[in-house]
Order: C-alpha cells, then structure tokens, then sequence
C-alpha cells in the first residue's frame, strides 16, 4: 500500500463520515488506524489517537469554536512522543502532534478535538476502542453522541481492492503450502503434543514467507476437536484420530484463516468418515451458493441443509462463517439473518463443522472472494482427511 | 493457580466493589477475566461478558427488579455456546449461560444483567473493553453510570502473591537464558536482519520453557534503536553496531520483559560507549532507590538525574518503567507525577534508554520486586554491550 492509499482512504472517510451523518471519526491503534494511515501497532495503556472531521461544513454541526475550526479540517494525529519518529516516517499524516509521558493526555486529546471542532456533534469511535479511552474522550467532549467506527468504514472495507486482494492471496498460498507439509509429516505428528504441533505449523509458516501467526493456532486432537476454540494444550496427538487443524499468518499485512481436519497413521472411526463427508458437502454447497447479490444468510443455509439432513444439525454449533481483511473477523458475517447482500470483493469463510461433545471435532475452512458472477476459493488443497 | 486461587478473588472483588461505591462489574475476555477466573481468550467480535456484583446489599441501590435480585449475587457469565465446554471445564463459575450464533446477544446480555441487578447504579467495565460492547452494555443499562474496572481490581493485582511472584521469577530466567544464548551468538548475528533474529529469539524463549512471546519483540538496529518502539524489520544487523533486544515470553500465564543493548563482532562508536555507561548507572540508580514507601516518581527522578548529569536528558524520551503482571503493562507506573508510594509484592520494569535520532539507541531493563526493605531483580544478567 502507498501513501496514497492511506491519503485517498482517509479522504473517502471524510466523505462518508457525512453521508452516515457523523460529524468525525477518532481512532486509536486499531486496523481502522492501519486502514487508514499504514501504521500497524498494537493498543497500549498510552494515548495514540487518529481524528478525521468529515468532508466540507462538518455535517451542520456549529462547534462553537469557529476559530479552531477554521484551522483545517485534515486529519490529525496525536501520539505518545516516544513514537513520533515512526509515525513521521511511516505515515503521510501531516498533523502530528506529540504528548511526553508525564504530561497530561486528556487535555492533549481535548486540545486536539478542540482544533478539528469535534468537541460535539457526533462522533465515532473504534469499534475496538479501549474504555478508558471512550471514557476520557467522552470527558473531552461532554456535548458529543457516540457511533461506532463500523458505521463509515465497515462498507469501506468490506469490498477488497487488487493490493488487497493480492496480499490475501498470498497469505492463503502460505497456508495453502503448510496444510500440504502437515499432509507429508503423516505418521511423524503422531506423539507430538498440540503444543509442539502449533510450534511446527509457525515455523512453516514462516518458512513459505508469512509473518506471525494471524490467531492462535488451533490443533485439536480427538476430544480438543470438539472445542471449536480451542487453540492448542499439551495433549498428544494419537495415531487415527481426527485432529482439526486451523491456522493462519500474515502477508502485506493482511491475514490467512483456513482449517482442515486432518487424521495422522491410521484411519478415523467410522462415524467420523461419515461426518467428514457431511462437512465436505456443506463446504462445497455453501461455497457453490456464492454469488453477487445473494444473501449472507443464505450461504449460512447451502451450509446447514446439508448437515441437517445427515442428522447433525444440532452439532453444527457456529455461523458458516465472516468476513476476512485487515481483522480476522469483520463484515460481512456468513449467519442466519444476515439480509445483507453479497458484493464482488467481499471476502470471508465458509467454514462448517461438527462438534461431538467428548469425542471429536471436523471442520474444513477455506476463504472466498465474491466475483463478478460467482466466487474464488484463495484456498484450494485437498479437503480430505487423509 | 486453582479453583480455589478465582473464587478468592472473585469473592475479594466482590468486596472492594463495595469500597470502591460501585454495584457491580462487568468484564469481557481479557487480564481482568483471566485474574478472576482463569479463562485466558482473545476479545473477538462474540459478546463474553463476566458479571461480578457487589457483595452483601448490593450497595444501597434498588434494582427495580427485586424478584430478579432475589436469584443470587454470585458472579455469572454470558459465553458464546461454542466456547461453553471449555468454559465449564476450565472456570468454577457456576452461573454459565450461553448464547448461539444467530440469537440476540445484547437481549441476552440486558438479562444477565437484570438477573444480578446490574440494570443500574455504578457499573465498572474492562479498561479494555472494546467500544462495540460499552455501548451495548449502556444500552443494555442505559440509568447505569460508568466507571472502569482497575478502581477496584488495580489494588488487588498490584500486589503479587508467591504463586504469581513463581511465575515472573520462571518467566525472567527464560528471558535471561535467551540472553545468554545471544552473547554466545555473537558474531554469527550480524548479516540477519531484524526479522530473523527475532524469529530465533522466539525460538530460544520457547525452548527455556516459555509460551509464546509476550508482546512484540524489538530488535532495533543502528539507527531503528533509536525509535523505542521499532519491533523489528527487514534490516540486516552491522558488526559493532549498538542493537535494542527488547523481548519476553510467558510462564504460568504471566510474561516477562527485559531489554538489553548489544553490538556484535565489534566495538560501538565511543559516544555509544559513554550513553551506555551513563544508562547502565541509571537503571543501577533507580533499581537501588527502589524501597516500601518511596514515592514511584522518586525511581523515575534517581534515573533521569543519572542521565540528565551527562547531558542527554533530552534524549530519555520516556518514563522509567511499568508494572508487570497479567498486563505486560499495568499500574504502578515508575513516571513523573506519580506519587503512589511503593509496597512490598509490586513488580515493575526499570528501563531507562536513551536515543540519537538517526544514530541509535540504548536501554536497559530488568524487573524487580519490592521486597520489605528494598527490591529483588527479577533479571540478572550481565548488563554490558559486549
């Protein structure tokens, strides 16, 4: 993404920000401040603030400072000083003003709503915002109501650019690679616990030019399985057991989420084998199901039917799936009662399962984006257990 | 930690609540959920939601649902259902009510609070609790008044009890070990870049027994060390240039968080040399003004005079250190202006540096312990360059 980017993206809040009748938009760091400016950080106990007023007379909202209003309505930043070299080099924000620890950054954070008249009207806040941060900026701005980031940015985000694109892609080919490595460790998983199994998917990963892992890593073997979050413990993985795997990492910051069940030297109970399948059907129901105006809820339903009609239905215990961008989860929701319609660029899940409580999990993941009259899985290995 | 360790202090909290006017507490997946109930979890877009109601009388306010009172002030919880097994596997909460995906969340959370009396009075949320469920619990309770949740919790974790105090010691020899290893590499480590180093020091952490790393590590080359807060890059590491390794792992749940500044094959350039000297003599400073009584601003104060005595106070561009505990970062903060007076079992970090914009940076940091005549070092390695 190029500076550009950023600039562009942060003008087009502005002019959103006015259409969901928001007079400006404060972030913290979040992916909205990533989104929004390029700066990837994680949020601390230390104010680091992004307001953006919106787009031309600030939504018909006095400010009752006329004269700090006149001082622009650019986006600006406020950051705790230690960062502030970063934040020069590493953003296209012009605005950036500091904060030293010792001093006060409430009165800081007020000084710069103040400045961009953002001391009322209505304000949105990350949805990931802190509370002690909503809470101190509520303070700042007694007068203000309060909205969700969501609102202005969610549609913004939701339908995925080529850069964007391109980075899922190749997130999902490092995943893509790992699930065929696992496939030739076979038999050599069996004794290893979770733990070490989590270990070993990280530094392949790595290996096929990710970074980091995008969420805790999910290998749970036999019972565990039947967790759906369960990430991973010091349980050994045992020879014919089912063992659902999922797992992802990052490239161009932008994050890979895909899951395959896996059944390591050895073939799985009988009933597992028959699940399985119904989870196969499902996934590739769901996945067929995708297109340019149909309803979210409706891929959740492809899904489902399929389940319930091996008599599973009740085991099925999660959505289909969400959407995939800078967050891991975000819009659109893949769920029952979900109207909204899909869109070329969305891209999410579709990622049924079965859980049976003391026994085993499956589930197989794999993540699409909506073309012009249908969709392309980003993720195309075996779904199989073997 | 047992059952036994989270009931102690869900019922403590109970209590505090009470001191502290406030009716109630709410908190979602994050330090605060772990402390009292050791469920560790990621916040993510699932309403997760613990409330912990004052203990006796509920504080002198009526809840306008006296029938609904009635049931109990025991703590209670509001969990997604795919998260319920382990929930009840892994907590000795015994109110676990569940909630699907396609139901209403906030209808079920608005009940769990009518349930405990929670639909007014004083509420104290998460300090980190995102926004998207702040404003759904204001919703949920719109008489309610706010507050966050270290009013009353903040005094109970400062202090850390001999299992908690097992846990840092575990986790600091992990840091240590990983330390040692990296004086051993020496020369091998110039040619790879940040990125590498830090991937094999996440190697070495893991393999002295810690669990993951406990926030992102910092390997700040040349002039990236003198950005405080550079994680790591794609730059290869120069012989003899100074190198920022700020890193840490968790043991038993709890991390550790120690920096020490290397050059490899090689001297540093002499001015390096003297900021070394000088920010070696600081933290020794600061670590021996640590004492039961002493304001925290007076270990920031014994840090910057070392500094400042050579000139380069301008260049110490942050507070001299944090506690440690469930947070990597949490109260008490070693910063100017705070005049909290230090006690025995609180931890936290002493880590002056200094930083040349464009040239390098240095800082050194250890953990210590107040004990009852001074402090423990959690850390002890040697504190040289070399």
């Amino acid at each position: 993404m190029t500076d550009d980017t950023h600039a562009d993206r942060r003008e087009r809040t502005a002019a959103r920000l006015r259409a969901v009748d928001a007079d400006g938009l404060v972030c913290f760091p979040s992916r909205n401040l990533q989104y929004l400016t390029g700066f990837e950080e994680e949020p601390s106990e230390r104010h680091f603030l992004l307001a953006v007023p919106t787009a031309g007379d600030g939504g018909g909202h006095d400010s009752g400072d006329g004269a700090a209003r006149s001082d622009g309505t650019a986006p600006a930043l406020l950051v705790p000083d230690l960062y502030e070299t970063q934040v020069r080099e590493e953003t296209s924000v012009a605005d950036v003003r500091t904060w030293a620890d010792g001093d006060d950054p409430v009165a800081a954070a007020r000084d710069l709503l103040a400045d961009r008249g953002l001391r009322e009207g209505r304000l949105l806040v990350d949805d990931t915002m802190w509370a002690t941060f909503t809470q101190d900026l509520r303070a700042a701005a007694p007068d203000a109501t309060w909205g969700l980031a969501s609102e202005a940015l969610a549609d913004l985000r939701v339908r995925k650019d080529d850069a964007e694109l391109t980075a899922l892609r190749e997130a999902a080919a490092a995943a893509d690679a790992t699930v065929r490595d696992l496939r030739e460790l076979g038999a050599d998983a069996v004794g290893m616990t979770e733990r070490d199994l989590a270990a070993w998917i990280a530094d392949r990963l790595a290996a096929h030019g990710g970074t980091g892992v995008s969420f805790e890593t999910v290998v749970g073997s036999g019972p565990n399985g039947a967790k759906p979050h369960h990430g991973h413990g010091d349980r050994e993985i045992r020879a014919g057991e089912p063992v659902v795997l999922d797992f992802g990492t990052r490239v161009g910051g932008y994050p890979s989420d895909q899951t395959r069940t896996l059944a390591f030297d050895g073939d799985p109970p009988a009933e597992y084998e028959r699940v399985h399948e119904a989870v196969r059907e499902a996934q590739a129901a769901a996945v067929d199901a995708v297109a340019p105006g149909v309803a979210a809820a409706s891929v959740d339903r492809a899904a489902r039917e399929v389940i319930e009609s091996v008599g599973y239905g009740d085991a099925f215990v999660h959505r289909t799936g969400h959407g995939v961008g800078l967050d891991v989860h975000e819009e659109p929701y893949i769920v029952a009662g979900n109207d909204r319609e899909l869109e070329p660029g969305m891209v999410f899940s579709v990622e049924p399962g079965v859980y049976l409580d003391g026994r085993f999990g499956c589930r197989i993941e794999d993540l699409v984006v909506v073309t012009a009259d249908g969709c392309e899985r980003l993720n195309d290995t075996d779904r199989g257990w073997r």
